[in-house]
């Protein structure tokens, strides 16, 4: 008997009948004699719709009562889930967050988790109830219900699994597991059985969808051994654990990211502390910067380029323009209409071969790189958006097949 | 200055233009100087569609969870009316029930209120914040959470407005105050300026959908002066007190309640404690039997009719036809498509001609009574639904104009 922590993402209960499938699941687990705490999202565009529903009325709500607004979207799943389990007749109680003993700080919108109290989850396992509680969600020291940001179910399921010191942590997805490349886009992708922690993070970060960073950095940080599973096939995932024992690949996987914008600050005066100035304007306002390509040109000036995520595109260009005079720079350009296409594998860093192969594989199918980063256990290209997706197929089909 | 409740039920809230409307209508309240705490109701239909959901999943979920569900509703409007707030630039801060001190039993569905720990109302209000608190919910013993069950939202406001002794309760509805009778059915209907908690209360009991029957006795009992207002229209409410001093009028209004059914028992034998019988096996399942007539037929025989509402009948008839053996009866009836209709006024009980006028009016109409109750603040007769609102009409005008 083990105690096993699922967790089903938005698109896992999106209607009835899907939440009806996830009771299913759960239920077989437990009936094989498993202690079962299910953690689950809001409802499929729930949350989009909410965030509608508040924009209506007000275009820049605090983040508090965003908090408030958003939080009910879990309430709604985790009492449908609940009632599904109890038609089949089997015990069960529903959590929210704070009644699941989620304590975070008070960064309303994106807080952290600071502890979990488990006394209440345990109590009701004890009793043989399967526990089902809200995701993303959690409880700040003055009683204002928070909630995690991005991936934030993911990261509940993981601390959860971390606090009970459950067997594993199970993360149901849309996908039956993490491959090689999007097999939508590369359908010669395969399935890895198994992937470390910090190829998972390479991967999640590059934009492969999967796991969001802050679940798996939680993983590796207390070892809890994660399952990456398909809601709706019954087949084998992908485990993520700290060493994984099958053959090295050379790469573990291909992934793209088209949430990126180009700007580029043209003509900076070519001094000292120039790019240090740029870069503590933007930092300073929390927009972090991903790729950047720095360039003497004539006349001793210099252009700076650089990647953000488009939602911070347009701040990061009224940043700069607010300090035109004291940078000094002769004008900025940006771009949208890129991707981000990035090979991850640990057991590239040894080979100086990888970076060659991937220009080799994007020069064969005539695609034009505008920028590169690299770094011990990735490289990432900069390249129009409309040919993302050949790149992907290109780059895997000559590393993975 | 004064402290103030305010409450607005889920027509008033239920699109963004009219929870702009309400935030305006409280910021105008709090400019004027008062502290202000509102309590609101989910938006519109949103507690049907919940129901509806669950019910697509579980006919018969269990109440805790239930709860756990509904309370997502009034978490949604407290948060978009704050946000409202917030655009016009007042501080603001919404509260769930269980935040803002709501402690009651663990009756899930229809539980009580036992007490309200109102530090963190008086702690915001102190920062000189509206607070907006979610009605219809509280916290049982066990952490869980509750919902209060039928006009619910207006028991919360009554319950806050006497736990932090607010100077009053106004209560905002799609009507512009309590009338003689409703004037969709009654042109001539007046509206009252004053009414006592005891004629509020049988009015209330008697289908006039205004307030529910838990709030304004919590009113009465802990002497809160509720004023029942438009949400729309600028004009003066009714005020809901202990006495009142405008001048006597014989009757304070008519109503019209068209959830009845009317069962019959028939050819009962004529024992003592046969009614008794009948009567204790349906209120052991907690059906509240209404009007009740019993009449002696042939051959010893006697018949009881009596009055159930609507949701209760079928279950009244189950249990009447499983006990057939013991009772003894010949058969039973029923009929669902009747109305009741009560006169109600204090100034009555002294005046036994307002019977005979209000039979008159009925004769003149050329109503059929089936059945008759009377009571020292009401009287009241079971009639044809079809006849329901001609009914009030001559009723009304007989008497109140």
């Amino acid at each position: 008997m083990a105690i096993i922590v699922q967790k089903f993402g938005g698109s896992s209960v999106a209607d009835a009948a899907k939440v009806e499938n996830v009771a299913n699941r759960v239920v077989e687990t437990y009936r094989e004699g498993n202690s079962v705490v299910v953690v689950v999202s809001a409802q499929g565009d729930t949350t989009d719709d909410l965030i509608e529903k508040a924009h209506e009325i007000n275009k820049n709500p605090s983040k508090r009562e965003m908090d408030m607004l958003l939080s009910s979207g879990e309430q709604i799943s985790i009492a449908l889930l609940a009632m599904a389990i109890e038609k089949i007749g089997v015990p069960v109680i529903s959590l929210t967050g704070w009644q699941a003993g989620f304590a975070t700080n008070s960064n309303a919108g994106n807080a952290r988790i600071n502890k979990i109290n488990t006394e209440r989850i345990m109590a009701e396992l004890d009793q043989k109830k399967i526990v089902i509680v809200a995701g993303f969600q959690g409880l700040d020291k003055y009683d204002n219900i928070t909630t995690l940001g991005r991936g934030g179910s993911d990261t509940s399921a993981v601390a959860i699994a971390a606090a009970i010191r459950a067997d594993k942590c199970e993360i149901y997805t849309d996908v039956d597991g993490v491959y090689t490349a999007d097999p939508r886009i590369a359908p010669n992708a395969v399935k890895l059985d198994e992937i470390t922690y910090d190829e998972m993070l390479d991967l999640a970060s590059l934009g492969a969808n999967v796991l969001h960073n802050r679940s798996v950095e939680m993983a590796k940080k207390y070892g809890v051994r994660l399952e990456v599973k398909s809601s709706f096939k019954k087949v084998d995932g992908t485990i993520v654990k700290e060493a994984v024992s099958v053959e090295k690949m050379l790469i573990r996987g291909v992934a793209r990211d088209n949430d990126v914008a180009r700007i580029a600050v043209i003509g900076l005066e070519d001094k000292p502390g120039i790019a240090f100035k740029v870069f503590s304007l933007l930092s300073k306002k929390g927009i972090n910067v991903d790729i950047i390509l720095q360039s003497i040109g004539r006349e001793n000036k210099k252009d700076i380029s650089f990647t953000v995520t488009k939602n911070h595109m347009q701040e990061a260009l009224e940043l700069l323009e607010a300090e035109k005079d004291s940078l000094g720079y002769e004008e900025i350009t940006h771009r949208e209409d890129i991707s981000k296409v990035s090979i991850v594998g640990v057991g590239m860093v040894n080979n100086p071969g990888v970076a060659a192969t991937m220009f080799e594989a994007l020069y064969d199918a005539g695609i034009n790189i505008h920028m590169i980063s690299t770094s011990e256990t990735k490289i990432s290209v900069l390249i129009n958006v409309q040919n993302a997706e050949k790149a992907v197929q290109a780059i895997h089909d000559k590393f993975l097949i």
